[in-house]
């Protein structure tokens, strides 16, 4: 069974932790998804309390890490040293991820060298003062590091991620409970476009 | 301000809880969003622990009610005699929505008199048994009473929502935050398209 650690913080956006435990929640035998957490308590941006599964540490033995974002959270988390000092990721083993904002972790650990990502539009900017070329599309992959962005991009990221870890039929068995009556075709459409742009 | 307010309960879907309360959740000067439950604590579907805001009874007072939805919680409570007890809703004065299953509760409310609406695909069954249509579209809309179907067809159902509240301007800049780097235009051809279809 495999092991995916979304990370959290204070202040994290709600909708860019709880799509993506939502998505990933829904399989319980090929997966566990768990919440990780610098602190045993994490209030989101608008107010919500929520209760981490375990430390920031068991990123270090997870098969997939995904990072939320937080326009107030991800700054405040980066200018804490010992934010980031208990994850030892690498990609070769793992398979990373962030959404939005996230991106700023992924480069802080090192795990950009092809300087091209995404994230979302209002963060462009600090992406480009990085010396990161921003990419005008929702998903972006060197090997197994992904950066998403625009909230709604976690159902590509997500998709990434179990194709990624599995395969492409576990991928659209895992978002169709998701998708919007009626408008299955064409959402299905856009995640296989989305996710072919998406490999540099 | 107008006031909304989302429904939970034990076992809600996270994510039908979760979306509708991040898309809302950013203006914090036109609207005021708030969860209902019927208890001081909820567990979700996948086992987070959220606090409400308010009791149910609040909500006869809200401009806006959005059910959210649940596999297994939304059968639980309608088989609660003390859960609808507190509402009393009027679409007179109150815009009425669901997600998915949330429009069973619409139904037992006696919200649902044109006998056609949507909600998710896997509880189409469920409307029929009710001698409800339904429409195999993400959003239906009949005057101030909306259902959705399909988590993500939260989106619309908080568009519809805005727009009836304010206008199609308001309902655009609240949605544009969320949508995916690179694919707004897409999104919004979709949301116009599926706002437009809806209206019976």
């Amino acid at each position: 069974m495999k092991d995916i650690a979304i990370i959290a913080f204070d202040k994290f956006t709600d909708i860019d932790l709880f799509l993506m435990w939502d998505i990933l929640g829904r399989n319980t035998t090929d997966w566990r998804v768990r919440i990780l957490g610098p602190q045993p308590s994490l209030r989101s941006a608008h107010g919500l309390e929520v209760r981490p599964h375990g430390p920031l540490a068991d990123a270090s033995q997870a098969d997939a890490v995904l990072f939320s974002s937080g326009k107030e959270g991800v700054p405040a988390a980066l200018a804490d040293p010992a934010f980031l000092a208990p994850l030892t990721l690498d990609p070769q083993r793992q398979a990373i991820g962030s959404i939005c904002a996230g991106a700023f972790f992924l480069d802080r650990l090192g795990l950009l060298p092809g300087r091209q990502a995404t994230t979302h539009p209002d963060a462009r900017g600090v992406l480009q003062s990085l010396s990161i070329e921003p990419l005008d599309q929702p998903l972006v992959c060197h090997h197994r590091v992904a950066t998403a962005g625009g909230c709604l991009a976690a159902v590509y990221l997500t998709g990434w991620l179990i194709e990624t870890l599995f395969d492409a039929d576990k991928r659209r068995a895992t978002l169709l409970p998701v998708l919007p009556t009626g408008q299955r075709e064409v959402y299905e459409a856009l995640i296989d476009f989305s996710l072919r742009q998406a490999r540099l």
